[in-house]
């Protein structure tokens, strides 16, 4: 049953802890390990009994999708509560304990009820560690995620026109990579220009371009499940002197940190690579955030590369590289990549020129 | 600060509720109490005392949306933990007792060491029941969502063609929306066909139509932080006799269920007008999801409008109404749109043409 084979995945973190049963309810986690997009809960134990939770609007997709494969499909019914269905399931099982990745805390109190408080365990940290290194296939559709990404953001390059508005230009952009294929925007794309782009998350308006303005452009796509992310820094027209300035350093620190990944590396150490560039610019103030977070089935994952994060880099993991500057009420420039993490490098996944006008 | 009316809001429920403070995480109830969009927490006192916590990204934006409101900014910086900065804050309003909305297990278990069990409590349906029923303004933006979903579904319905592609009109939809001021796609948009359209939560893909199948599009729009959702069922060409006995049903159980919205009805009443007209057509197994949903900030929010749903029905309710039968291999039809609840009746806030071919 190949297609399940992740499912042992988690049967080996509930032996391996000691527990009965596992109770999954992140829908990455749930995808993650079965393949299937939908689903409230599932309940793994680690003798490879597993039930998937699905109400009515997910049970012909779920009988479809598991048909063969020895899950139980159980149908949380109109009107009937997952909390109990989830309560049977672990009764019948004999769980006398239980590790879940997430929880709302009214179900955390119930399960406490049941259980006890030593029978109960956080092990989404497990679960994190276990989606880090992607594999092939993994990799196949995250490559793809990217194409698409970089698709739109051709597109983008060419309306960057005084007159045209950040929304116009979002659904341009979403429309193209609709068009090659991108299943869901993985997070709500920025078209960000003049003052806006100086705001990391913009909220993209109306508001037309204007000459000379700067325009940040963040945007990703899906396929089959995974996703990609990028951003590139645009002009409107003509640029000045100082926006040419702002750029050069944060490609100076994209491209540096960059080159500072590769398999072994501390998360913290490539951010730093990247921050100290900026710092010594003299702009250390307006790099306001992390250099960056893996991605995969979500678009913000584990590790996040950032000062203090002590995670060490492996081989297989996809992460983001993107310094900004953002100078409130002036403008912003931001430059992002998705990256694989080699044995001894990187690869860029998110080919794309750079350039305030490529 | 008529802005920042709704803050005050958040105090009632503590005063009234005998707790020192709230800590709201939830970004709707956030948005909903501040009008800002971002920020990690929320934390109120009954006297008035409010901060907001925020991280590097959204400073500027915080720092420009609160200003002169009273409400303190607090910037929770590269490397420090929330939890730490949010344990801070509560020291220093001197609260021993806490309303939360929604926690992470782990933040939960930190304020129960300090707080006690007895010190903390669960007030998320209090602040869902502040929601229910939208004022002015947000009837305002939710009209605006609901003209520009509309101007969607036009697009879509002249899209029904052979040799089109599911992706390809999702992204047509999206082009046309966000031109008419979509901020964001409330949820991953729907163009579903022939046995897809028999998954309520199907995923569009590549796939083409072909003439005779079932196309259903459930589409969404946002205007300033406020959503709409509705969908209408197409056919591609000429339709065969089963598909128009489907779509008639499902519009008549749509037609008298609307009929039946009014304030002081009961929830579960108005399911049960549509589920029992389904049901006496013979197609109950198949109407496998509730009627309905409410709406406002985010796309799902309570009442549902389902079996055994105490909930009675407000004026100012923004809800859905959505009935739909699915038949497994061949094809669904569902009919929904959004609703606003008067006192004797309700009104169409997504106005569009019924029927297979409008």
């Amino acid at each position: 049953m190949p297609r399940f084979g992740r499912l042992s995945r988690a049967e080996d973190i509930a032996s391996k802890e000691g527990l009965d049963a596992l109770i999954i309810s992140r829908p990455s986690n749930i995808f993650y390990l079965t393949g299937f997009r939908g689903g409230s809960r599932l309940i793994s134990s680690p003798d490879g009994e597993a039930f998937i939770l699905v109400g009515g609007v997910d049970l012909t997709a779920a009988e479809e999708h598991f048909s063969g494969s020895g899950v139980h499909v159980l149908h949380v019914k109109l009107g009937e509560q997952l909390d109990e269905v989830m309560l049977k399931v672990l009764e019948e099982l004999g769980a006398k304990s239980a590790g879940y990745d997430e929880l709302p805390i009214g179900t955390y109190k119930r399960l406490i009820e049941r259980l006890g408080v030593d029978g109960l365990k956080d092990v989404s940290k497990q679960m994190w560690e276990l989606r880090k290194a992607k594999d092939e296939e993994e990799l196949r559709r995250i490559r793809k995620a990217c194409a698409i990404a970089v698709r739109g953001m051709e597109v983008a390059s060419e309306l960057m026109e005084p007159g045209r508005t950040e929304l116009e230009v979002v659904g341009e952009i979403e429309r193209e990579m609709r068009r090659a294929g991108s299943e869901g925007h993985p997070f709500n794309l920025i078209v960000a220009s003049g003052k806006n782009s100086a705001l990391p998350h913009a909220l993209s308006s109306d508001k037309a371009f204007k000459p000379g303005e700067l325009v940040v452009v963040d945007i990703g796509a899906t396929y089959r499940g995974y996703v990609s992310d990028m951003t590139r820094t645009f002009v409107v027209g003509e640029h000045e002197a100082w926006q040419e300035e702002l750029y050069d350093i944060v490609l100076r620190a994209q491209e540096e940190a960059r080159r500072a990944v590769r398999a072994g590396v501390r998360a913290s150490d490539v951010d730093e690579v990247a921050r100290r560039i900026v710092e010594e610019a003299g702009y250390g103030p307006y790099f306001v955030h992390g250099l960056g977070h893996g991605l995969g089935v979500e678009v913000h994952e584990p590790p996040r590369i950032g000062p203090g994060v002590e995670d060490i880099l492996g081989v297989g993991y996809t992460i983001t590289v993107e310094p900004g500057i953002y100078l409130p009420g002036r403008g912003g420039v931001r430059i992002e990549d998705t990256v694989l993490v080699l044995e001894d490098g990187h690869e860029v996944l998110t080919p794309f020129p750079y350039g305030l006008r490529p």
